[in-house]
């Protein structure tokens, strides 16, 4: 029953915009990532593209625009006549975009589906962009007490410290390795190294994550071609097939958090992909996972099962997880390196997955012989994880 | 290939909050609808609901919240462990969300999914609501040019009068039409009769469209419950059946319109949706279609087949889409008649068709023998169409 999407969909091609604090509007950004992905299959006839997926996570408010998968089907010249929608997951907005695309198309509902993630968060009034951004967080129940990512994911931190002994000097590794990660990634809003001590004496946000525990107000945006396995082959020799999928949501506001530290849903979500994909989570090669903040990554460590609990500060201590390591996680760069740009970013990693199997990206990222990886987004108080899990081939060991 | 959905997912049960000018917010909105579904299906453990999709236009703005479905799965003791997602549509997200379940179910991703559409619309700044709701459209291209919905249908209205001689007194028997069905929905924001000459003697919003050609602004929720064919038995004798699926986007902004007074993107969505159905237009006992205005339900009568191109007003002047007559046209009581509560109307219509096949409704709007049966959306500038069709059986003629 649960095969679900198993092995009967395939991402053929991929684009992406310049990450960063950008001088374009929105749809000039979806328009730049969508035109990128058309060159990389330029025998597609556009006519051909017959569903739209756009994941963003509130241009309501960054952009006073409801009603945007359509501004964008305008901007490529596309007239989709199958399926057209936005889907709104706050930080996981992407990946929920490709969901529901691959859904699509292995209903049938669509042969050829785009899904463009897109969000411009750097404006003239950036107390109001801020602002903006706590939305994703419980407005009404945790808004009057100051509740925001910062002060959330700080509060999360002190209590991972407090629990299990993990130092500020474990998560500044997690910013170092994801901005050495995109130093290699023309993309990204932050292509300089960060060494440990520099993310150590950068400015408190929120104690205790520093300014380089944190990642980016990023403009920017992502595209990927979904098609069926059946179909990949027209476009490409090498596709990223879809082998698991899961997500999880408990609860929505603070008050109802179970814990600080565990992060139940990211254990139901990553539980039920690698179920679906019939793998173990030892079984993938690398993993793009949501590291909003430094502590994010520790906790996802452990998880997302490649540790036990309390020890994720110790993990990359260890060394595991950098490229060449036990298991890579975020070569693109993560959201410390590439920014942030909250619906781009579940589609920007899948582009590095696609880009890491066709062998793509400059070596200096290239996890070698990769054949099964894992996409992994959060979003608002951490209390919802989203999971895709991805092979080279439709099935595994195929 | 494009059987797609037809006969696969089923509607079980749906619930439905009061609508009209609400002292409760979005999510106590939601839960109104939740809870009342969950009394339909008394035997049904919350704990087995594995997907969640709420349909929401823009509570970015309404209520400065994104990140909308997991705060609602938390307002109705839901732990969704498959997917998770708000879709957005502008005025067609609630019948978005039902198709993404649809496609969710189909794939064997979910076994029983909620959807629940709402919007919280009057606010207490009812300058800021109404600026806001102008978001819909185009906002960098044609808000400065003043558009906004009234006006946008106004211009529709004054082409279709000049190019086929409709007149405002037709467009008047489209509001008395749905207001007299409204009367008999216990939920609408309007439940007296809106004669036509109070229709014609209302003052002017948008010349030609006064004050009843136009919807209301509207608080409210819907819910439908989605399964498969195969398990809708453990919930209902009697489901309703999605046999067909079509949606069409061509063009953003006004300056792209093709015609203001043929909506091609309409013509699209209801053939493929037909062509999926396997059915004609003549083939359908009832249709709710959006009657956003009452000109817009007179271009329906033509784009959705039900007649010739110029000759809606004259279809109902005819008397064909009243109860009893050729094709009923919004039973419910349309949107003049129950409000628009944007995110919410898409999921309504739908709960409509599920109570109309189980005789539910009363009699005085009730389509006897009803088989066959179609849900309409557009959203924008009618650049955006979407269709479903519903069968009381998974197959026609079954």
């Amino acid at each position: 029953m649960m095969s679900g999407l198993k092995g009967k969909v395939a991402v053929v091609a991929a684009g992406h915009s310049r990450w960063g604090i950008r001088n374009a509007t929105w749809r000039e950004l979806a328009q730049e990532a969508g035109r990128e992905l058309f060159k990389a299959v330029p025998d597609l006839d556009r006519k051909d593209i017959d569903s739209l997926f756009v994941g963003a996570a509130e241009p309501e408010r960054f952009a006073f625009q409801s009603h945007v998968a359509p501004l964008v089907a305008d901007m490529l010249g596309l007239k989709p006549w199958r399926v057209v929608q936005r889907t709104e997951l706050a930080c996981s907005s992407g990946q929920s975009a490709v969901r529901s695309a691959a859904m699509a198309v292995a209903t049938g509902m669509s042969e050829i589906a785009l899904c463009i993630g897109v969000e411009k968060m750097n404006l003239p009034n950036m107390a109001e962009a801020q602002t903006s951004m706590a939305c994703v967080l419980d407005r009404e129940f945790d808004g009057p007490a100051g509740a925001s990512a910062p002060p959330f994911f700080a509060l999360t931190a002190q209590r991972h410290m407090h629990e299990y002994g993990t130092t500020e000097e474990q998560m500044a590794l997690v910013s170092e390795k994801n901005h050495e990660n995109s130093t290699s990634n023309p993309y990204a809003q932050f292509q300089k190294p960060v060494p440990r001590d520099k993310v150590m004496s950068s400015r408190m946000v929120a104690p205790p994550l520093k300014l380089f525990d944190c990642s980016g107000i990023t403009d920017g945006a992502a595209a990927v071609l979904v098609t069926s396995a059946e179909r990949a082959k027209e476009f490409t020799d090498q596709a990223a097939y879809i082998l698991g999928s899961g997500q999880s949501a408990i609860g929505g506001n603070l008050a109802n958090l179970a814990s600080w530290t565990t992060w139940e849903p990211a254990k139901i979500a990553s539980h039920e992909a690698y179920k679906m994909a019939g793998i173990e989570a030892s079984d993938l090669d690398f993993v793009e996972a949501h590291d909003c903040f430094s502590i994010s990554e520790i906790i996802e460590y452990e998880d997302l099962g490649f540790c036990k609990k309390g020890e994720g500060g110790k993990f990359i201590e260890e060394g595991n997880p950098y490229i060449g390591g036990k298991i890579p996680f975020n070569p693109r760069g993560g959201l410390l390196g590439m920014g942030h740009p909250f619906g781009a970013t579940g589609i920007s990693q899948i582009a590095e997955v696609l880009w890491q199997f066709q062998s793509k990206v400059p070596k200096k990222r290239q996890v070698a012989g990769a054949e099964l990886a894992m996409t992994h987004n959060l979003s608002g108080a951490a209390n919802v994880h989203s999971v895709l899990v991805w092979g080279r081939a439709p099935t595994v060991g195929g």
